[in-house]
């Protein structure tokens, strides 16, 4: 049915489908009918407490039956440099001005914290089938510790030489995340961003180098997709702007209208929403301050200055300052209710995969 | 035998590998010997004069029994500008001291010339099966006269809207050339390079918007790539890195050595090297006066200050001032003559499709 089963095998579910994990941008609604509909469900946790992380969980086993996997950031926490932050104030000034707002709104958290000691001791209490971490891996007594609990780990790379140590520390399934992916770009040790290599490059290049199963990601919208990373020697499939269409994800209504007129060449990598290199619609801010810029402080403390600005451009409809995140194929998304979605990738997928063999 | 044969019936090559066209890097040699294997041979004509390609056209007519593609640029003839070039002199100074050479020795010409009336007279001489252009197309007359002529007319897209135009320009089939593509992006009404999709995005997105068959170019260097262009819904592939990879290419020895080590994450887009972006291998011109620089001389002027220091760090078997084109899947290129080579990957693309039917 699948040319290759080692994804499904490996975590045990119908599709070789991971519905990506999408801080911010999704709760336990969206997992759910992933998971319904035969998707690896995702639950993003990095900017969610623990409690809040039980509880959504507790939802998800009360109606999806499937195996879950839980996503965590590991970034360095980096402490908030006042200096940094307040230059990028000063550049963000005329726009809280123009939009008749004080400074001094700008929150102290931005909700984005890396896993931790409760992270690992809620995991391993909770026992998703599945963990799959952004920007690296915990420290290796942790990585061990999931293991030893029989929970796969997963990780994204954007590069040959981040899927050779990711696989080198542990990992059970590598993500090569292509340049076209929406979102932050997972690196942890890649420098520039602009030799990150496209999902048509990365995939094969990074199947040649591990031996794990490898995930594409990036670019991947639609049953053609699904066969061409299967083509390039792909296991599977991490999918996430198409959900961003689903009801069930919980994005404002200037994000989701701007989802719905992208074009194939809408999305830059930009580092001024969060302090790190991420995909999304290219808007105003993104436009003025970068797409790249210096001066945005680390992540994730560059998001704390934006979010005044976010919601008081969004209440007025305007997605100026939001991180629209989204990946290249965003154009080729229509919107759907997630299990639907799921099940037509999937049978896209085959009758692309049946197509070519004639 | 192919799951879809509308290139082949286009321009009657026995496979849908179109061998691309490398200025400056290949001649003669490398057609014939792609074209005895089977695939579209295209001959480079942007740095040859008109005694030179028909010197050529002599050669390849009387070695190779297929059809041949004649390529050309179709850039607008900007004059230099000799404050912006004096300005670049100044720039590279430190390397003409450190090289020992005198500035005054920067060449006057760049040997890039567009198609204009005499290329038009030489083509409708010479009767190629198919010509194709880069930057866009000649104006609608010349156009008019290949298509009246009985030529097939392709050209280069990055972006949905550049297919749509190329089509409604009357090409018979677009190369949708992905970000991963090596050498000079194609573009001619796509703004930002950062914004430009990765092939895995493109080629559906320009399949669906465009009635003519769509040929997938950038990452693909081997079976797996050829059968995911084919699952994107592409008709055939235009490969050019692993071609360089082939004793018929004329490189430079230091370019050879650099195709051999370099990896997925070791080529960026520069603008450096000719003044147009392109994307080659990293070394220390791109590093520390780019990847993009608002320094350089508009295309093709940039290259004529950097000709002597080409030359004289090639001499000492050093590629610091060369343009070293070569896309994102160089790595997984292998040396080996063009006939088997191009024999090789039409035989691993049939096999890599087989294989996905299981």
């Amino acid at each position: 049915m699948w040319p290759d089963r080692r994804l499904i095998d490996l975590v045990k579910t119908e599709l070789p489908i991971v519905q990506a994990p999408m801080a911010g941008a999704m709760d336990a609604e969206l997992v759910i009918a992933a998971s319904q509909g035969g998707a690896l469900g995702s639950l993003p946790c990095a900017a969610l407490s623990v409690e809040k992380i039980r509880e959504q969980m507790g939802d998800i086993g009360a109606r999806a039956a499937g195996p879950i996997n839980l996503n965590f950031f590991c970034h360095p926490a980096l402490e908030d440099e006042p200096s940094r932050q307040g230059h990028w104030l000063e550049r963000l000034a005329p726009y809280y001005a123009s939009l008749g707002l004080d400074p001094r709104a700008a929150t102290a958290a931005t909700g984005r914290t890396p896993f931790d000691a409760a992270s690992l001791d809620l995991v391993l209490e909770l026992k998703p089938a599945v963990v799959s971490f952004h920007f690296g891996l915990p420290d290796a007594v942790m990585t061990g510790r999931l293991k030893a609990a029989g929970i796969v780990v997963m990780s994204s790379a954007t590069t040959v030489a981040e899927a050779v140590w990711l696989e080198r520390h542990g990992v059970d399934a590598v993500i090569a995340q292509g340049a076209e992916a929406g979102g932050h770009r997972g690196s942890f040790l890649a420098g520039s961003v602009a030799a990150q290599p496209g999902t048509f490059a990365l995939v094969p290049q990074v199947v040649d180098a591990v031996r794990v199963p490898v995930i594409a990601a990036g670019g991947i919208a639609d049953g053609r997709g699904i066969a061409a990373a299967f083509a390039l020697g792909a296991a599977g499939v991490q999918i996430g702007t198409a959900y961003l269409r689903c009801p069930e994800a919980k994005i404002s209504a200037p994000f989701r209208a701007a989802l719905g007129t992208a074009a194939d060449d809408s999305t830059v990598i930009t580092n001024v929403m969060s302090g790190r290199p991420a995909r999304g619609i290219y808007n105003k801010i993104m436009r003025e301050l970068g797409p790249m810029s210096a001066d945005a402080p680390a992540f994730p403390h560059a998001a704390k200055a934006l979010a005044p600005l976010r919601a008081a451009a969004e209440a007025r409809g305007s997605s100026d300052f939001s991180a629209l995140w989204a990946g290249q194929s965003v154009a080729l998304t229509r919107a759907m209710p997630a299990a639907d979605l799921t099940r037509s990738l999937a049978a896209a997928g085959r009758k692309r995969l049946e197509e070519l063999a004639r």
